[in-house]
């Protein structure tokens, strides 16, 4: 990835912001600028000593300063930084060494990356009191969300990861397995095919006339009988970027109704999303394109989510495909369609893939099939 | 877990600091005050519309607002929840609700989680204008780092999950087996044994003469092959209590220096930082404790890292056992004791069990024993 370009078209943002300072820390967005990875996800947090000090000062016409543990530099610091490097040591007064730095640029309207700690904002007003602080949220998401062809290819083999994985999990949805064996062995096959981590928690789970819950548990240790339908959705992080993809596999036959809920789901998103998905039309317009087939099918109180979220390095980036997204759709915007009939206790089907935004439409970067999938 | 008292206790806490409003978004300290449990952890970000908006308002003698996502609310609202709860849809306005909700409470003093993200403090000072910022941290740690009976409970639970599973893996631990395959076991065992999630990214690296890589990177495809030494490095989070555990397991016959060098580990442990952690030592005592054993072993270079960290619904909860800690230690603290003998290319041990400070020392949650680990 061209990183000097990125940087260069940052600051020309930042300028046009009229904002003197930027500061950035360890995640997608400094990934994005520079290279630097960011760490595994941890449910419970792990935080090093100074960790909340790390990151990357940006100033227009300036070279970045970051900010690093230094039991961290070795593993995390890549050919992207350009810049001086202060290491951190757990002996350090990082608050010195992080007031210093952010005088040393000086500023009075800082931007931060969105998602930025409380804990590293207070310390940065302390260190230039009376700047205003600005949410770098939009200014960050206008760069990211066309993507490069780079990223594009990178994201063509985060999909081909998912539908490798798919392939494979496939035979495996039979009678007796676990929600959680199906889902565990996707973790796995996901890193065996390469990405660093599953991009999200991945989702394996069975709605139908053999299971009343919702699927806001997306996981159980429940065993699967004939007549279950699993709703797999998982995608893998490859070089950073994220698949996100779902199939439904059914045990055994499926009912009439699986099969047409199934086909309705497909052409919500072929005749419905897909056929909307054009360069000028809004996000919401696809969402109600999708939706509009579904609910004329009937099943419009079962399709309960948005259509689908732009992605990039993080699974969900804006614009979304809902109601309340008026966003122009440009070329170079990827996102997924994943549009569902959940039923508790009576059906439950999704499919998902991810599109790239082109001149004339978009493009599935996913390739494994729409035929309904079950093992008899 | 007693949540109303434990809000009382914050509010105690709130009055003494001069605090007026705090906002807590959802994590472990929202965790903590109402058991509204944290989300799945993301390596893609997984973002909803409007979710900088979500979070609970307290403040002293009133009931606390939360903030829900109508999509989460149904999976995420527990009977921990006392207050008033606004739940937001898509199409709403949510920075007016958000804006609405904080100036019902006012307040010049504001106080924040410390991951609180920077999106929201942008919004929450914009409805406060004037008001300072005050980073929670310090007051919630001072809280949540002396444990209640029912959290050593849970935390005994979350320990017995970690010594079950490294019973299951130990005998995994062959030539021909990836590190990969072994980790990815791990994450299926924690949660099959109950734990909600994996604590942390598992790790489960070999370093010693067939390896010259570093601890840094936990994870590996490589297959294992006679005279390596696998460093598991685990925990699960149980009711949201985390564990956090790690033994050394040979593949084949220890040689003399491992061998050596995991009775200096064990001596670490026991002889160094077990007998130092009594109350009113402090954190970098244990540490120096610990240390000093290593040291005059002649390994002083190779144990690179702190010694331990405070441990309960967050894997790293200060204090930290290492140099620049001087937090004196109360009965109550968990903590876990680890140290390692990392030399990349030669040789690489760890041994980690969780323990939680009494009146006369501390307790091992761990029972899995401390004898050297191999399958021969």
């Amino acid at each position: 990835m061209d990183y000097a370009a990125r940087q260069a078209r940052f600051e020309d943002a930042l300028r046009e912001a009229g904002i003197d300072l930027f500061f950035c820390p360890p995640g997608s967005d400094l990934e994005y600028l520079t290279g630097l990875r960011r760490r595994m996800p941890s449910y419970g947090n792990y935080e090093q000593a100074h960790q909340w000090a790390t990151g990357t000062f940006f100033r227009p016409g300036r070279d970045p300063v970051y900010l690093v543990l230094k039991s961290a530099a070795a593993f995390r610091v890549t050919d992207g930084t350009m810049g001086e490097v202060i290491e951190l040591q757990n002996v350090d007064d990082a608050g010195a060494i992080f007031a210093e730095a952010a005088r040393g640029f000086g500023g009075s309207r800082i931007g931060v990356s969105a998602r930025t700690w409380a804990s590293t904002v207070v310390q940065l007003q302390q260190a230039l009191p009376g700047a205003e602080l600005v949410n770098g949220d939009d200014l960050l998401n206008r760069l990211r969300r066309i993507k490069e062809p780079e990223e594009i290819e990178t994201m063509k083999r985060a999909s081909e990861v998912a539908d490798a994985v798919m392939a494979e999990i496939k035979p495996k949805v039979v009678e007796g397995v676990t929600e959680l064996e199906l889902a565990s062995e996707v973790d796995y096959l996901l890193r065996r095919h390469g990405a660093r981590a599953p991009a999200f928690d991945t989702g394996a789970f069975s709605i139908g006339p053999n299971e009343a819950r919702d699927f806001g548990v997306r996981v159980s240790g429940r065993q699967l009988t004939a007549g279950d339908a699993v709703s797999f959705d998982f995608g893998g992080a490859v070089d950073g970027y994220c698949s996100d993809f779902g199939r439904t596999v059914h045990v055994g036959e499926p009912t009439e109704e699986f099969t047409r809920c199934h086909e309705i789901v497909i052409a919500s998103e072929a005749a419905g999303a897909v056929a909307a998905a054009v360069p000028g039309a809004t996000a919401a317009d696809v969402h109600r394109a999708s939706r509009a087939v579904i609910e004329e099918a009937g099943y419009g109180e079962w399709f309960r989510h948005r259509t689908g979220h732009c992605i990039g390095l993080d699974t969900h980036e804006r614009p979304f495909l809902s109601e309340e997204d008026d966003t122009v759709l440009e070329p170079g915007m990827a996102f997924t369609i994943e549009p569902s009939i959940f039923w508790p206790g009576r059906v439950g089907v999704r499919v998902e893939d991810l599109y790239v935004l082109e001149e004339r439409g978009c493009r599935n970067l996913n390739e494994f099939g729409h035929e309904i999938l079950s093992n008899r």
